[in-house]
């Protein structure tokens, strides 16, 4: 899985595209999809205040193997909202295999945070003359997170068309993309590796240890590990011995 | 227009309800109104790099004098994306009065403004385990927004109740109040001193000068004096030598 820098480079396209880029595996994918596609990228980072801020770093480091026209964190502390297990004091739970994950959605689950994402990405959007915006929510082997299924895309859809002057005061629509929607955990490994990807920049872990290795039990390691057995790939990331 | 406690005691009911406050006279007016309709309010202030600062100010008074379970702050600097005079060093119209305001949406415009603003009001509704958000959007004596109209907050409300824990593990629905839609500045105004509040905590002016006294000319300020001419009333905030 060595990195080879030739899909990257299609990124030639005149049109412009906001492209959510978290560090983990799904949206550095998206991301990768986006300027397979031929846009012009413009990633965002939203540093929410996750507990695993090796996250942004990870973000950091895969936006600087990408050819993207430009690369924003932006600060938005939802620690003071509380309420999620990924930015508050509450445990993260884990399980013993991807199939052992409780039905239901988890604590991790942080309230509203892809709407929020993808409001900023609109605003940045507007403000590009963009009309395209990328995010890798993924609907099949996820964790039941409310805001990652098709139907609230469709109505964040909607939603953008009505909010903006962009919208308004042209004929363009806004697009949400969800390249990875309706992919398997091992589809989007298989297709990100065709893209050349280099997996071993992402992290996935919530809980990840004093070193920065992946815990290997939570939603977010078991859905990762059960992926990269489904591609019949090695996952180049180090886990915290079990 | 002194203030009479008597209405704002009436913040006795159990219903949560997260409120929107801006320090400017419409926000103020409309958490009165959830207030009176008996919500337990939770006040929301985002300090998004508004250059007119006073504002955030002026919502930390007014907060003072409600009787509000409590009230946070959030910063969220949308000036790392541009694109507004009211967060970037473009300049802000002015006017000879309300009807002299050009057609068409104006610089001020924030991208997505509303948007964000909702979204962070769900994400904090969903902790406190609120359906009800308050907004004071007007629709009818505005500067032309597009996040100031009943489509949009109609589509708000549907992403809402799609995108959340909250929604799809419950039976309630999210509600997404905007009580001064469709009255005009004049009534606004009106009400707001039935309600006993004091219009001199609030701040409107979108480029106050050094003294913190307002312009009277921005868009802002010209609909403000329209309203308070309308109700017949003297505006008590202080306005620079014109």
């Amino acid at each position: 899985m060595t990195r080879q820098s030739k899909p990257l480079n299609t990124n030639r396209g005149k049109t412009k595209a906001v492209v959510l880029l978290s560090g983990g595996l799904d949206s550095y994918t998206s991301v990768a999809m986006a300027m397979e596609q031929g846009f012009t990228c413009y990633g965002l980072t939203v540093a929410y205040g996750q507990r695993h801020s090796q996250e942004i770093r990870a973000a950091q480091k895969i936006a600087q193997t990408l050819v993207m026209a430009e690369h924003k964190i932006i600060e938005l502390d939802l620690r003071a909202l509380g309420g999620s297990a990924l930015t508050y004091d509450l445990e993260v739970p884990k399980s013993a295999s991807a199939a052992d994950i409780p039905n239901g959605i988890p604590v991790t689950y942080v309230p509203a945070r892809n709407t929020i994402l993808l409001s900023l990405s609109l605003a940045w959007a507007e403000v590009l003359e963009a009309f395209d915006i990328f995010i890798g929510v993924n609907a099949v082997d996820y964790s039941g997170y409310p805001d990652c299924r098709g139907e609230f895309i469709r109505a964040f859809k909607e939603l953008a068309n009505l909010a903006t002057r962009a919208a308004v005061e042209s004929q363009e629509e806004f697009k949400i993309h969800a390249p990875l929607l309706n992919l398997t955990k091992g589809e989007i490994i298989k297709r990100g590796v065709q893209l050349g990807l280099d997996y071993s920049l992402t992290h996935s872990c919530y809980d990840p240890d004093d070193q920065g290795r992946a815990c290997g039990k939570c939603d977010s390691c078991q859905l990762r590990r059960k992926g990269f057995a489904e591609a019949h790939m090695e996952d180049p990331i180090e886990y915290a011995p079990q």
